[in-house]
């Protein structure tokens, strides 16, 4: 039986390369309209695993994939899912249009969080009066200027992926104002899933492991509390590596605190969580999978 | 000579009405299309202030802002101005329109961020076919439902100040999920505002001195490090309010961290700075200033 994948769709998009990047092409594939849909793709065990966009080198934090796990293992009877493995996927930003000439431009559409990685290229290439038109994917940015035809005004900043899919010309292509930039994925499912496309050399390696959680302060008056919980895992030799907080949706200015650290649910990590327990009023281990290969 | 702020315009949006509660009516505003801008108005001393949005109670960050800070104070001469004051003003969200029946709404004009503050109201009211198209501001979405003219079947979310701005009809009001809803924004400037609209009770009460400070680490590859520069605050009896991070934009998956602690730069504040410094490339105080009556 075919693995089910729900991912943000459309096809053609950042997440559904994370998809291949994954589990390849040998897949049924199902994309959906909203990052709360994977969620509810996933814990309606209509899928195997869904692919979720969670962090941007650039831009940070993917807000909605924040809240959706806050909302989801927080205040809720825990879901069974949980997160599996992460991928991460360079981000190259083309310019598909018709147009013969860029002059000729009078609109652009593209996900909202991609003007600030191109803002170079706008403000040496476009002129200021181009209207920017936010849309729900970059692939969604292809498909609008493939339905306006072969003589519109208008471009689209979107994946090659997309080119190809909507057979769209590049009149430029990798147009990111850092060349480095990558989005993290979430795979979230119920196991691990089989590695795919692994880097042989780093198979005979030792493996990272990284683990996930979130959790919410039972005196976030006192903030020291948030040390106080730091200290732990640094005196049981657990290295955190990155610590984000999201409103709590309880109360104003209150935080989920979300924490990954390196090592399995054993030893250190789970000393430490141990003792942190009592200072949290919640504490939930969204997950523990390896470091993928393409992070270093 | 009346004073002269500049704040991310146009009129009528949450970050005007913070203006007013700044500095009342009696002041000159230049309006900005761009966050960016008002950094720039306020460093070329263009004007006296910048009011600038920083955090929703339910949206967290705002990223341009943060952003904005790091790119202003991190890796370039240090401006002159500084965070001078802070405003919180409660966001009401309300359904502009000149439809008599919501039925007949085809189109709703909002701000990005708004969309998730109304999503009861708009998966109780509003049809799932009916197009959201993102706009600048509040104030501009309900510019454009003006411009469509009375038998139009669009509607803007905005505030109630942009309905009296535009003379629009107000179909709903306050529809934002939660009624607590509050956005913080900064004032940048080079002297300290006086006090305007001060609730005169507290004036007798002794006052909170925030002070914010921003850094990058100079040893990020090891997590403790963070942990490290916390306990330095905490051993000095320092209460630290708020921790957030962004992308440092040097080097992927390093980070720029906002901490803001009570505490004018004396005692155990500038002692903890001074203790902190050899674990930061580079240390920022951007501001200190009173904690406005309307946190609390």
């Amino acid at each position: 039986m075919t693995i089910k994948v729900a991912f943000l769709g459309p096809e053609g998009t950042y997440t559904h390369q994370a998809v291949i990047q994954q589990f390849g092409n040998d897949v049924t594939i199902l994309p959906q309209k909203a990052i709360s849909d994977c969620f509810k793709c996933i814990d309606s065990k209509q899928v195997d695993y869904a692919v979720v966009p969670f962090e941007n080198s650039t831009n940070g934090q993917v807000v909605f994939t924040y809240d959706l796990l806050r909302d989801w293992f927080i205040n809720t009877t825990e879901p069974e899912f949980k997160v599996v493995a992460e991928q991460f996927v360079s981000i190259h930003h083309n310019f598909l249009t018709y147009a013969k000439d860029i002059g000729s431009i009078k609109t652009i559409y593209s996900h909202p969080q991609v003007w600030t990685q191109v803002s170079k290229f706008l403000s040496e290439k476009v002129k200021a009066d181009v209207v920017k038109i936010d849309v729900g994917s970059t692939s969604k940015a292809a498909e609008i200027v493939k339905s306006e035809g072969s003589d519109g005004t208008s471009a689209a900043i979107s994946s090659k992926m997309s080119a190809d899919l909507y057979e769209l010309p590049i009149m430029y292509e990798s147009i990111e104002d850092n060349v480095s930039n990558t989005t993290r994925f979430l795979v979230l499912g119920y196991n691990k899933p089989l590695q795919h496309g692994t880097n042989e050399e780093e198979e005979e390696e030792e493996e990272d492991i990284v683990t996930s959680v979130m959790f919410t302060l039972n005196n976030s008056e006192n903030p020291g509390a948030l040390c106080d919980v730091l200290v732990r895992f640094k005196s049981n030799g657990v290295n955190l590596i990155s610590i984000n907080s999201r409103p709590s949706h309880v109360k104003p200015w209150q935080y989920v605190f979300f924490v990954e650290m390196i090592g399995d649910l054993q030893d250190g990590v789970n000393t430490s969580l141990e003792q942190i327990k009592p200072n949290c009023l919640e504490l939930v281990v969204l997950g523990s999978f390896k470091r993928s290969w393409r992070y270093y």
